[in-house]
């Protein structure tokens, strides 16, 4: 059972079914919060959960819930993203003045959004937009969804493809209890998840990627985050190629614990290459 | 004449406000990117823009927008957030179901909300909500803003200080024509911040921030962006002590330029310390 945020036909239910490649079944949450929940109490094996749009940026909050929670990364995957613009069977164009959506699908089809005069309107996510045009029976709206999203909700896709970059994948983490982590194998590329907090000292970030840069092991990914109550302190978060078990890896992380005031491992796992 | 995002009553007026410390005039613009035109074109001296939160984090489009203009950062200002439940004269807390304002004022005070039970509806800023609760005398919403909001729109305050977190800062850049840049005073503790790209080899980072760390200068801040149209590559943003002008500075600055493809100093502007 793998629990993922938003309605039947949503992007992270569709970039799940890819991954696992198998017949799953998927559990739709409400919130990225509920996904690391169902995980925690046992109600799904695994958790899909987006972090990283490479037009929008960072999902941050789910750094927080990866850090609030005793969970490890097991696996990642690239979607290429795709928005359709859909309406009620019979509307035109030209009868459109609002567009519902997740604020990220939202800000990825801005410049598309704005050129055709279309205001938008925030939603909760992509597929349950789609839901609302078809509930509501709202000749004036349109969502922006997946091609899924359409079929599922009846609905016709006026334009496909509304982003405004074409290169649109998001990043998606896999979570799992730590039992479910896989040991290093030697035929695979890993990448590994560490996030740090260091003594707020000059050069204290140069010291700690000095710790990878001197190893020769490459990050993937650095990002910062606020640490609630400490304005301007900041946990970083960064991927490497490399499994943790490996002997560089085990020595790089050692060397950071000198530098660092925490340090977590949040999972080391398969590469996933975007295939063009 | 200072350009804003926001209503009146907005905390971005308010910073403005304590910013310069005088009559100004203010000038509310409806988005981020209106405020940046509008010191493009000269209908503003300045544009006030918040880039950080030290709860919710950056304020990413700013950064965006930054680039894409030929503009300065010429001050910072930390503004402490305090965000007041505010509903019409009369309405008791156990009449509320849902609480408007805008997503990031929501996300800081979103485990105060969980826990009373109440519902989030994303509007565009603080202060428009507090108007349109007054707009529609709806009963049954309130508004997250500021106490100078409640007053504007003649609302009363049930809860202050909504916040999770009690250490809330903004931190807000005065963007201006380079032409009302500070050059270095001695006197005065200074801040530049740096926008760079680099080429995609193992270790560039840590190479990029040794430039600093070898001249022992302190880095405040570093921030990554994702490139429309490259997945997986970004832009660094990098605030550090110093100015510009400073020798150690430019020397910093040009070994930067033998290992970027692209660099550009947004400015050098005094340091504003929290006072607590």
């Amino acid at each position: 059972m793998i629990a993922f945020q938003g309605e039947l036909g949503a992007y992270s239910e569709l970039a799940a079914f890819r991954f696992f490649d198998a017949e799953i079944e998927t559990l739709p949450r409400p919130t990225f919060e509920t996904i690391f929940d169902a995980v925690q109490t046992g109600d799904a094996t695994h958790g899909f959960v987006p972090i990283e749009n490479s037009v929008a940026g960072s999902i941050h909050r789910n750094y927080d819930y990866l850090l609030a929670n005793e969970l490890s990364i097991v696996g990642e995957y690239h979607l290429r993203v795709s928005h359709c613009l859909m309406v009620l069977p019979g509307v035109k164009l030209s009868e459109i003045k609002w567009v519902h959506s997740h604020p990220q699908a939202l800000a990825q089809c801005r410049d598309r959004l704005r050129r055709m005069g279309l205001e938008s309107v925030a939603g909760v996510d992509t597929a349950g937009s789609a839901r609302l045009i078809r509930e509501r029976g709202d000749r004036h709206a349109a969502a922006l969804a997946s091609k899924r999203a359409a079929s599922v909700y009846d609905l016709n896709i006026l334009i496909e493809g509304m982003e405004d970059n074409l290169a649109n994948y998001t990043r998606f983490l896999v979570v799992a209890p730590d039992s479910l982590s896989a040991p290093a194998d030697s035929g695979e590329e890993y990448k590994t998840s560490v996030v740090f907090h260091l003594h707020n000292q000059p050069g204290a970030l140069f010291k700690a990627l000095s710790v990878f840069a001197l190893r020769d092991i490459d990050l993937t990914k650095i990002e910062s985050r606020p640490i609630p109550g400490k304005p301007w302190e900041y946990m970083f978060y960064i991927d490497y190629i490399g499994h943790a078990d490996e002997y560089a890896s085990q020595r790089a992380l050692d060397h950071l614990g000198e530098l660092a005031s925490f340090i977590r491992v949040l999972g080391s796992y398969p590469r996933h290459r975007i295939t063009k």
